[in-house]
């Protein structure tokens, strides 16, 4: 039996080209010889389609689209991930399956039972875990089909009544197909292959894993889609961050060797290769947001720091430097070397720019605001004046030239609130929204491997946001390395003040980053969507009222 | 029996005021002879506490809270919501439970089974719905408790193995508790009654229901606590939008006669009282969006239009007139009305106002910007800068002032986009973002009820946004009456393009609609938390992805 693993690269909602792409895999999967072609979760939509769940008529639009896709099952068998409607009148009115079809039909489908419903996760406001044997026989073999998350039982779950590994090993199936949506995030590759390799091993068969690729807003997919034998190792592996499609005999698969993993094959000697897998998942986001949403070019601001410069060299290799703009924006309160590092970011990068003074601007509000306040000192009233000048200009350019505008706040900034509301946090999409500053500095390393992209001066070069004479961050911020320790403690792993100061962190330092994080939370609710890639990011996986006091 | 029913305003998170609350409740209670005080839903930490839920240092101060409170339980029960860990090994952490507390112990939890996971809901996220047994006696009454939705089985939810309401009248219980954390929409307290006297009913013994009272953000907690003898018929009401405090003797209940609903009660020969309750549910929003902020002043543009106006009002009475400054913010475009209708609005109010001409920055930029488009016709660039201004100079009086900005996008706006982001799209809290125009339009006649607030002339001219030369809504949108109908029939309802065309309304107007609202998810995304009164607001209850497609 040949089985043919189509990762592609869907598009929420546009559920006529996601079908073009369907049948162009399906006739190449015939055309290898395949019996059987599997594409990834609700490829039919798209993931996460969110509340177009709710509307019949997307509903009827992917029953439309599956019964299209039935009639090309002539001489091949598809499995599809698709939403359906439950039929038992309990519970929510979908269920997120896995669907076989097969001469003209839908023979038969399989409903995810595990709908993860943490973190960015909403499945349990869609989708109903109804129970059923997943097993089905196509060409002799008996298939086990799951749906992503099913395999991930680690006995502290509890939407099965019991242990679903000795129910499946006891059907003895001949294989096991996962088709799956799992968000990137840098250090989930590694667990995903565990949970195969575990399922592989438990239920004593291959394992063949189709995942997504491609962004939809906010979240990545990676793609590394990958077959497992039964003992457990991966034997073959497609591509990261790409679509691909390549075709197994279930056969090879019991004597094929295992191959290294993603992070030669994709990293080759890379030393960090958490930084490399962010710097593709950044790149594949902005290409999919602009590509998704309809644009070709971004603008964006370069300051002459280092978040602006490694947006400016990831849009330029996202988007080809041809399509970035990047506008300098000097204020009275410049440095020199501002100016001439985001020359030089332009310069090293290939991509065009342009330099508007703002004073006229600023004095201008000067004269209109003075009279209301004309004894009152200069404040971070004034900054944000500054700041909210650019994100104007700014706009005005992506108004005019049909530009998008990129956002460069970084997680550490984000976290703490330290940037202007409608100013610095203007944009379409925060790409550095997920990365702390000292993470942001690992990626202009790594962005310098091959040639310097990021002027080593920027690198550097102290901080500063430059709003007033000798500004640094280290005025108003605790050193990077210690903040983003506290904050990756708290954002990640949920540490609670207590916690905090026990594992040595100075206690001051401790309960002002954690007053920032609590006192912040307005100007997030209001920022760019971030392009996801830890475990915890900002946006719909992290959920605080605004209102709320946190001081625990 | 006596039964104390605590209706009380929380604050998510700030659990030691809340702590002091309940004390005075229970201690008032003791005073009055009660042998019972009861509490709403997550009384302890405020509802929804999200994903505070997920820091131990939170629970922890919870149940340290809880235990404070067993020990004033001396000579009285309590009955108060609260998360209690899970000791089950299995599922989510936490069970939203009603807690039992009596003579200085914690006697009995009953968790909640029908966890809410749709619109603003996302309780499968964090809690399991363990089921147990959930009667319990005191004073030789036998009690069932439940949580909100626990009585809303309506024979389509699934988290019931069987209908519990069979169960539950084979208790004969002798009264049923509910507490609750229901957010309020202007249609629901008749379906909340409508369900309590259903529950009555079917297990023949009388309800004491406590709601959660104040707003969390953008959800507004209505209150309208009551008591329903075993007939279904509600016999006593607590108060609308306010706190409340009444002691209820059981025997009583059996011989009380039914209450005019809260419709006459709070709300008299009010024709409109879907507009009342909404004014109601604004003024509480406002309220308490300030105090848990700690702010105490508002500043709002004035631009002479309806929206402005009905903020300005709504937040005079919310705040106190004394509280809330008027800024207008004429550019060459403005019309001598808008002027003179704002400062009409101003006096009507009794609102401070200063008047800043903007002319001077819009020449600034433009002498900044031309130089990059010469030749460049004007178009909705220059309308965006001007709002742009506008939102920076409020900004600014914000920051120097400490005053929070309002902001007055309403929800016609909102759907199609027709507003200007980090513009008129500024502020802290979006007042007006849950009503369509149409229904500003009734709030300003209901705010003139008792003399003229809203001035005549605003509501009777044409709306403009005065971004250009004679410029009105009208040139760029249809009719407000159609727009709303559309607008209400696809978010609130669901409906499908063929559906909405089904219904008669104009196909290449649906389209255009539908379109608009697809193109302005990114908008929506970046804009304030939206007060919420309708059964489906812009915010955390409506998810769309924003790179989808759209065109069902």
């Amino acid at each position: 039996m040949k089985i043919a693993l189509a990762q592609l690269n869907f598009h929420i909602g546009n559920i006529g080209a996601n079908f073009e792409k369907i049948c162009t895999a399906i006739i190449r999967a015939k055309a290898e010889g395949a019996q059987l072609a599997v594409f990834s979760e609700l490829a039919i939509c798209g993931y996460p389609p969110q509340d177009l769940l709710e509307f019949s008529g997307f509903i009827s639009a992917t029953e439309g689209t599956l019964q299209k896709i039935a009639e090309l099952t002539d001489n091949i068998a598809v499995l599809i991930g698709a939403p359906i409607k439950n039929s038992k009148n309990a519970g929510n009115g979908l269920l997120n399956s896995a669907v076989v079809m097969h001469q003209g039909k839908i023979l038969h489908h399989a409903p995810k039972t595990l709908l993860p419903n943490y973190d960015i996760f909403d499945e349990r406001r869609y989708f109903e875990p109804i129970q059923q044997n997943n097993c089905i026989t196509l060409d002799g073999k008996k298939i086990l089909l799951s749906v992503c998350e099913d395999l991930w039982f680690d006995g502290d779950k509890k939407n099965y009544p019991s242990n679903p590994f000795e129910h499946w090993s006891n059907e003895k199936p001949d294989l096991i197909l996962n088709i799956a949506a799992s968000p990137f995030s840098f250090e989930h590759p590694e667990a995903r292959k565990k949970i195969l390799s575990k399922a592989a091993k438990l239920i004593n068969a291959p394992v063949f894993y189709v995942n997504a690729v491609g962004a939809q807003t906010d979240l990545v997919f990676d793609g590394g889609s990958m077959v497992l034998n039964r003992e457990g190792n991966v034997v073959s592996e497609l591509d990261y961050f790409k679509e691909d499609f390549q075709c197994f005999d279930l056969d090879w698969v019991k004597t094929a060797k295992s191959v290294p993993l993603e992070t030669d094959l994709v990293f080759g000697s890379s030393p960090d290769v958490h930084t490399a897998r962010i710097h593709k998942a950044l790149v594949l986001g902005i290409t999919d947001y602009f590509a998704k949403m309809g644009f070709k070019k971004a603008v964006l601001g370069l300051s002459g720091g280092i978040d602006s410069a490694v947006v400016a060299a990831l849009a330029a290799e996202a988007l080809g430097a041809e399509n970035v703009l990047g506008i300098l924006l000097p204020s009275p309160f410049s440095s020199d070397h501002s100016i001439s590092d985001a020359l030089d970011v332009s310069r090293n990068l290939n991509i065009s720019h342009q330099t508007i003074y703002i004073e006229e601007a600023m004095l201008a509000f000067d004269s209109i605001l003075k009279p209301l306040w004309p004894d009152a000192p200069n404040d971070v009233t004034e900054e944000n004046i500054q700041a909210r000048i650019r994100g104007l200009i700014l706009m005005a350019i992506s108004n005019k030239k049909g530009h998008l505008l990129l956002n460069t706040t970084n997680k550490s900034e984000a976290a703490v609130g330290y940037g202007t509301l409608y100013g610095d946090m203007c944009g379409a999409i925060a790409v550095l929204g997920d990365l702390y500053k000292t993470q942001v500095y690992n990626l202009a390393h790594y962005l310098n491997r091959d040639g310097i992209k990021i002027p080593t001066n920027i690198i550097t070069k102290a901080p500063s946001a430059e709003l007033r004479p000798n500004q640094k961050d280290s005025d108003s911020l605790p050193d990077y390395e210690l903040l983003d320790r506290i904050l990756k403690l708290r954002i990640e792993h949920h540490y609670s003040k207590n916690e905090l100061i026990t594992e040595g962190l100075p206690e001051s330092v401790v309960l002002r980053v954690l007053k920032l994080l609590n006192q912040s939370e307005y100007k997030r609710h209001q920022m760019p969507p971030v392009l996801r890639v830890s475990s915890k990011a900002f946006g719909s996986g992290r959920r605080f009222p605004i209102v709320a006091q946190n001081d625990f």
